[in-house]
């Protein structure tokens, strides 16, 4: 039997073709009519219309798949009853341990696998642009810019500067590597009793954050939302955290409390906030983060690169030869972890 | 004879008794209140006001200097009448080859050592900040922020692109080596015709700027101005700029045709312009540079960082030490070439 690979969100044509040029031993649906349009290049969360006639086309392919790429979004609850041959599901988030959970995926015995590393690097990226925005006044040259007022005023360089990186992961592992290079002392926080890389200066147990914080300029949270980091940045933890420091967060808007960072920024304690994500998410209109001018807002969309679909098909193609060949699968959720 | 130095701009109480500590055998006079008081950290061009008396105290100061840490702004012209020991002047700045010339400094004898290297990190963490708000779309990000309207996008990265750098000197070539950490391809034109560093990709000589041109993302501009680079950029020479590049300027305005470059901006020829500099500069409060969402302007500031005086000292120091021991000072100003 040739095994079903049912493509759920979008790919371009190109990547399609690479597919089913890379796997030959596999059948490859995709019905770009069936699923979301997408809003942007790398979007995996399109909304779903489908005519009754299209839904009930839609359902014929879950009913043969064996492979989801992505999750389907059209039926998350009773994927189970309509999916019963499916077996492995790729992700093209790396933050799938909730969802799993939410939606009972961890009692059905499919395998999962993030897209881990994908994100790393427009993340890292993205992290040095707003470290260097806050060090360099961008807000003042901004302001002197609309204000059409050329006026001189001094920065500072990232050099000796202390990060603090609070989730050890690929992502996490390419911002310490970003940060040494340009000079800074990297401390990090993470779970696995691992040696640190060489690129941590000093590396924390979880249990031991609270002497992380005092001591860091900017704080970088891209752990994973799991019930042990829910509320992680909690309003006493942020109080702990040094005058006038920088939080950046592309983790999941739950790990931080959310109105004690609002007081923290207006009374001046925190020197600035870069949210990719906030709790809610979306942003409600009346949020009052929208009008504070030292916080970076980027809806989501630090790591969605237009080199994203590129990486997780090159991903996918790997771990469909490792199916193929009953080899561990790259990038394998461990269900207990949550990620 | 101990020779007298004469401090003629501001540097921090700590930087004083750091010269005085490391050159013991020199006179360090310093006055803060016969210079310009800085309006902000390692301000070097503080307008100075004195009464007559303190303007008679001040040439008296002058007329015992046989070395001058950064130029006296207050005395240009009639400088060499007022200084008749002077033989050294260790500037602020790196690009000091125009002003010697316009002052007729030329002709004194005096010896001139520049900032070079001072303000290459500062300036290379600038363009990065500039080259990633691009990519990131960060226009984008503050529109959506400003209209409390969150909508996911996607952007890039940095990882092959491809930059060109236009003047390969400390600065430059700091620019390149950043470039290079994060996966892009370096293009560099400049006049030496010494074998590229490791940094750069191809190397081009001045004469072959136009074949660089149309192949680069990002165009730095960081050579110093000189009668060869003024109008460098000039309009036959930003057509031939790829669609949707994005100019930096970290240089001299001068080196810009700056009415083609509004054309370009406005037209989307140009993707947008991040400028330190401008023609004229201050930027007059009705250009219309001031009002495009796609131009950062960092009013001439991008190098002053707040590590600017502690390294100024250092180099002086250096210096200081050369000079006593008739040994070559380091940065020394080639006259004819100007820089």
């Amino acid at each position: 039997m040739r095994p079903t690979v049912l493509i759920a969100s979008y790919l371009e044509p190109e990547h399609i073709n690479r597919i089913r040029a890379e796997a030959p031993a596999v059948d490859v649906l995709y019905r770009p009519d069936l699923i979301g349009a997408p809003r942007f290049q790398a979007d995996h969360t399109a909304p779903v219309k489908r005519t009754p006639q299209q839904e009930a086309e839609w359902r014929a392919l879950l009913a043969e798949a064996e492979i989801l790429f992505d999750f389907d979004i059209s039926h998350r609850e009773n994927l189970p009853a309509l999916a019963p041959k499916l077996k492995w599901i790729q992700a093209t988030s790396a933050g799938i341990g909730q969802a799993v959970k939410r939606f009972g995926y961890d009692q059905t015995g499919w395998r999962f696998t993030t897209a881990s590393g994908v994100h790393a690097r427009p993340l890292a990226e993205y992290c040095l642009m707003v470290m260097l925005m806050f060090i360099k006044n961008y807000p003042v040259m901004d302001a002197q810019k609309r204000a059409h007022h050329w006026r001189r005023f001094n920065n500072s360089e990232l050099r000796g500067l202390t990060v603090g990186i609070v989730g050890l992961g690929r992502i996490g592992r390419d911002i310490a590597q970003v940060c040494q290079t340009f000079g800074m002392t990297v401390l990090a926080c993470r779970r696995s009793r691992a040696n640190p890389p060489p690129t941590v200066d000093v590396q924390f147990p979880p249990e031991r954050l609270d002497d992380l914080l005092p001591q860091v300029d900017f704080l970088v949270l891209c752990a994973p939302h799991t019930p042990d980091t829910d509320g992680l940045l909690s309003a006493e933890r942020i109080r702990l955290m040094k005058t006038g420091s920088i939080l950046i967060n592309i983790a999941r808007g739950a790990l931080v409390d959310h109105s004690e960072l609002k007081r923290a920024l207006r009374a001046g304690h925190l020197g600035g906030a870069a949210l990719d994500v906030t709790d809610p998410e979306p942003l409600p209109a009346d949020d009052p983060l929208w009008d504070m001018p030292n916080v970076i807002i980027s809806h989501h969309s630090a790591s969605t690169a237009d080199t994203e679909n590129g990486k997780l098909t090159d991903l996918f193609i790997r771990n469909l030869h490792r199916y193929l060949n009953d080899e561990p699968l790259e990038n394998l959720l461990d269900i207990e972890r949550m990620y």
